[in-house]
């Protein structure tokens, strides 16, 4: 059916509710150039004021599905699910998770994203490993998958092709915002990429995308009820992004970090406690999908003995092997090219630390040279930022605070006089708060 | 000064106040292509659902104005007074007003549009006078300026050229109707082509672009105020766009009109009642600007004068003339082409008028050949509705209500049936209301 583009446009921005059909044509339209970017733009910034109700969502999310391949794993006779977060700084939990859930005989069909902004992405720290791809052909996809039930790949031009091209339509034109328009893009993915049950982790605070608490949470209502009326199994985790996730910031750093976690020989130089935590929540979430355990509680300590047994690490280093990456690597980390240039930033008193702001951190990791600028920067994979404290520890004046890398000393100053707003030190303690604010299932 | 794009769009999105700066940065880069279409009508919708206040409207009037080249009227030793009418069905008080105000030795630079949607354009009118040329150059135009005292063209590339680049993108993107984007496109034209007073008819009803009635007046109300900021007098009417102006309908047709009007030795079918109040009113107010008489009423009457007493028409002739146009069809219209097709609509039934439906009545008439429906549709002067009958008139049944005019009995047969719901017929006759529903001055 044609329909009119201008009278699709003035009926979102007058409030009315587009039908399927619309919004169908509306994309598909799009997709083959028949309606330029400035119309579809005009919509999405019609839809930012004007909201897109549950049933437009839901036809976003098919329209994006249909709008290219979607992969069948049926022939699968395990549990599909996979786990996606609105990203954060420092959040490395995927790297742990992907092979963790393998071990359970659960299939994780990873599509991941890159960096964006002052928060990184999955697939740019896959490929600080030398030699990981993350371009595969779904055929490749689903083979690793049949070998090893975990596969962590990018969006592909086959699945979704639509989320993309008005992914990168919304980044330019100040329309990322929208909880549906959000809702349909990380939902569409895991629709097309054959997950059953989807984890989602939302963060909060500072270093989270949506900045504004009150909107994560409903990100995490919208997308727990759009999935499920996909007859999809959710369940949604809430949690803080105002300290960084762990001690580690930037691709390599952070593949180390989960290393020195997943491996049993490996020496500890400190307990990323909160890291740990959230991932075994999110892994207990995702056997609770799964249908493994009863309880996310059972889930948490059947993830933390196969996490801590060394099973994860070994088929992370299976996945690592079967997707090219060097996996001496994963043995002998000190063989990996260092940054030229390093930094420390001491304590300026005695006290304890109380602000290690995330939103200062990411960005001051992407100035090192973790993240991009601009779409076509290139990413230093050695760059970024090791904390020695975290928020609540005691510390001595002169005592390291964080250790910056990056290629030049240029790139140093610019991080150091970033964090430099980051980093706060009180006289007292306070009781720290949890890192999960709130489990919806 | 260079901005971020997309720092812009979102802070009028987030409902701030843009700077002179960020809108003649936002509009020049737009015009240089720097700025691409789908962020612009990014920036167009937020307009929309946000507004520019005062400030923001004065900087779009200026952006618009700094982007291309200013008439210098300056040496002539005149007052300069333009009008412009919002739009409407029949609407060709600018043939007549044109030249009735040269006559007073004001001097008129009329840049005027096309027709747009339902309702004509002066340019199509003055097209169809075979010859006419629209298209002239600054030089010509201030050729006939300083001769004529009037002279009638088009939007030029030269003059607010950021102007029209926005406007094609606003027609196709549903942002035309934002109250200060409307006021700085209009005003831009009128300060470009250097008017010193400005007359500004607001049609309020169906036949309206605006057809909300309290917007309308909103309009007139910013019109007035953005005018008068910029040093130039100015004065609105608010009239009625109901019915039809006047008994024609069609780019020939309404020329015609015109002549029999202005042509004291023309034999008149009917006495166009509406559209002489509204043409003499709209002339006092020009008048008015140009002190050349104490108020509006007294403008009326000097005009009156000088449209009936036959010099008006010897000016609009000259006109055409120097215009390029064929002047015997000023005095022989049976020369002109005739319509190869041609219906009636008779009444149903006796009693009064008590609906000629202006929306109606235009797009009929778009849909009989007299206008556009695609930016590249051909025009058929000849195509249009000459009404026998107006509002409040006694009919008979099976007494013509109106003519048709087309190419094809298709296109006549179409446009019956849009009429169809908009032909009125009362038992009881009912008190007329004025045309001119405010004046604000």
């Amino acid at each position: 059916m044609d329909f009119n583009p201008v009278e699709i446009i003035k009926k979102k921005r007058d409030g009315g509710t587009l039908t399927e059909e619309e919004i169908r044509f509306f994309i598909s339209s799009f997709l083959t150039g028949q309606i330029p970017e400035y119309q579809m733009s005009a919509l999405l910034m019609a839809i930012h004021f004007n909201g897109l109700n549950d049933d437009e969502t839901l036809s976003f999310v098919r329209s994006y599905v249909q709008s290219g391949k979607t992969v069948d794993l049926s022939f699968l006779n395990k549990p599909k699910i996979d786990k996606h977060s609105t990203g954060g700084v420092g959040d490395k939990t995927s790297l742990i998770l992907a092979p963790l859930l393998a071990c359970f005989d659960v299939v994780v069909p990873m599509m991941s994203g890159r960096g964006l902004g002052h928060t990184g992405g999955t697939l740019d720290k896959l490929e600080s490993i030398t030699g990981f791809r993350i371009d595969l052909s779904v055929t490749e996809f689903v083979d690793i998958l049949k070998k090893l039930n975990v596969c962590m790949i990018g969006q592909t031009d086959d699945l979704a092709p639509a989320d993309k091209k008005i992914y990168a339509l919304r980044d330019v034109t100040a329309t990322v915002d929208d909880i549906g328009l959000i809702t349909a893009s990380i939902l569409s993915k895991k629709i097309a990429e054959g997950a059953e049950g989807i984890v989602y982790d939302v963060k909060m605070g500072s270093g989270a995308n949506l900045p504004d608490t009150e909107k994560s949470r409903e990100l995490a209502y919208k997308l727990l009820e759009t999935t499920r009326k996909f007859g999809k199994e959710a369940c949604a985790l809430l949690t803080d992004m105002n300290e960084p996730l762990g001690y580690a910031i930037g691709n390599w750093l952070e593949v180390e970090e989960c290393i020195s976690i997943m491996d049993p020989s490996a020496k500890k130089s400190h307990l990323s406690e909160d890291l740990i935590q959230i991932t075994l929540t999110l892994g207990g979430a995702m056997l609770m999908l799964a249908k493994k355990c009863e309880g996310i509680q059972e889930g948490f300590q059947m993830c933390e003995k196969k996490l801590f047994g060394g099973e994860c690490f070994a088929k992370f280093v299976n996945l690592v092997e079967l997707q090219g990456g060097n996996v001496e690597l994963m043995i002998h980390q000190e063989t990996y090219p260092a940054a030229s240039s390093r930094s420390e930033i001491r304590a300026f008193d005695d006290g304890f630390i109380s602000l290690l702001d995330a939103l200062a951190f990411g960005t001051a990791a992407v100035n090192l040279g973790s993240g991009r600028m601009k779409a076509d920067d290139k990413i230093d994979n050695s760059a970024g930022i090791l904390l020695s404290k975290k928020v609540g520890d005691r510390v001595n004046k002169g005592e390291t605070i964080c250790e910056l890398f990056a290629e030049t000393e240029n790139r140093l100053r610019t991080a150091e006089s970033i964090l430099n707003k980051g980093i706060g030190i009180s006289k007292t303690g306070s009781q720290l708060k949890d890192k999960i604010i709130q489990v919806i299932d």
